[in-house]
């Protein structure tokens, strides 16, 4: 419970096509998968769509592909946007929101619904900022993580027009993070330069035919976001009954919020339940969702011990 | 048979744990690989090593991580490593041998044992070259992608003491090139900065686990060098019979020259069997191995037609 990586995965299937271990990854499998992504992403004509190894390696070249600056990143968010970019020497600003200390940078980064509090913001604030940037030759990096739960949030929709670099992963949602599959959408020229930058064959072979089967399964996508909301409304009944205040999230993990939250983790991990505690927070646990009834039961019987 | 990839792969099992496909690559799984990494291409104490998805991933980010400034490329060679280079920036300069034209490089790359022709530098003169980009600041970059057929060509033992950066892959010899699967192997220092540029997670779960398994079928690899030295050894007597005289190679593809190449290129590839010609010798074809004696078979009939 630790990740917020969807319990009940997509079922890949127990054959894969043999030469998807031992060839190269083909033209036909790379298109195919792109196809499926476009269609999945809602991605618009005017937009390209480049394919990685998750989208932890985009979030790895990204900083060393912008213009040289300064890059404003909206937080507390996942840490690793901010690790990207100092490491490849920009600066970086802390914000509390998009519309804060924008003048001084060049390039921002948001995490959209944000990553632990579920915050969204919207799609008017990204394009305003967007357009900003875009006068400085910045980017506006979205990262959507976790848009799958609700589509509607993505803002693809302005990628043709701004300069909008939308990351979509794809482990999280259908529950195959071990298969190291992500994407980033943004204008043609863009998009170019970091495939150009990632190489031929950036990600696996099963990574293509497993991606390609799984995003155009739609009856899984719908009925998943049926039950992931059934799931997290399950998980705060029990945050809530252990006196827990619910402090955001996503369907895919929950952010809560208790006085003795710290002692509360060690308890949880003493019986071998992990949740996520925070550096800039005493009083907050995030919850990834519990694989199945018993596990939800075993939550209920640890937070009462 | 126009890539060098081994035709008779490492048998992958057919249950992989299922978790490798869900959950986020462990530490404990990317540590199992590297040790038997290490193991396999004799990795020295003083020397550490780095996996990424493919040495695909690795060759893309050199470029990019290494101190401005020229570098030599040995070829005609993979092509990839000067698309690399040039991209990140760096002037490119072609020579034919490890020892031209260095003077006025920071950084080189040799393919050894080099692709198509399976010219071997000897380690002398690699640790020569070394040594002089060693006072500049620079790499010398050692692609061994085609090593495992004879281990002893390797460079690995220069690398605690000088700048050389070697890479393996492992798609080739276990012939599961869709894996996505390759290693960095060099300093201390050098490997750290390659593992912060490529962040977490940079391989699959599966190949993990099945780069692991494959790497330590010590029996394996010694079956698979001797049938390989049978299989291309039957290739160039077909190849010799229909007018070829052998060029070069490696075990995992043999390099032919005939005056008639073009031709024969062109009349193979209607009977749907490849080969690779190139652009910079037009008497040259380079021939991976047919996946089984009916293969064979096949190719000496198209010759013959």
């Amino acid at each position: 419970m630790s990740t917020g990586i969807n319990p009940r995965p997509w079922p890949v299937p127990q054959a894969l096509p043999e030469d998807a271990w031992q060839r190269l990854p083909s033209r036909a499998d790379a298109e195919a998968l792109s196809a499926a992504a476009r269609k999945t992403y809602g991605v618009p004509e005017g937009a390209d769509i480049a394919t990685a190894a998750g989208t932890q390696a985009l979030i790895q070249w990204l900083p060393y592909l912008a213009a040289p600056g300064a890059v404003a990143i909206v937080g507390p968010t996942y840490s690793e946007h901010a690790l990207a970019w100092r490491n490849a020497g920009h600066p970086v600003i802390a914000v509390d929101s998009l519309d804060a200390c924008l003048d001084s940078v060049v390039h921002a980064v948001v995490v959209n619904p944000n990553n632990p509090d579920g915050r969204v913001t919207d799609r008017a604030t990204l394009a305003r900022v967007a357009r900003q940037l875009k006068a400085r030759g910045g980017w506006l990096v979205v990262d959507e993580a976790f848009a799958d739960v609700d589509p509607a949030v993505s803002a693809v929709g302005l990628c043709p027009d701004l300069p909008v670099l939308i990351l979509r992963s794809f482990g999280k949602f259908y529950g195959l993070a071990g298969l190291r599959l992500g994407f980033g959408i943004a204008a043609p020229d863009t998009i170019a330069g970091i495939t150009t930058a990632l190489g031929p064959w950036p990600a696996s072979g099963p990574a293509l035919v497993i991606g390609a089967a799984a995003l155009g399964d739609q009856p899984w996508a719908d009925r998943t976001r049926h039950a992931l909301q059934q799931q997290a409304r399950a998980l705060d009944e029990v945050l809530v009954k252990a006196g827990f205040t619910m402090a955001g999230g996503t369907l895919l993990f929950r952010l809560a919020r208790h006085p003795q939250a710290l002692m509360l983790h060690a308890a949880l991990a003493k019986q071998q339940i992990w949740c996520r505690s925070f550096d800039w927070a005493d009083d907050l646990l995030r919850f990834g969702l519990p694989s199945d009834a018993a596990g939800l039961d075993r939550l209920t019987a640890a937070l009462r011990g």
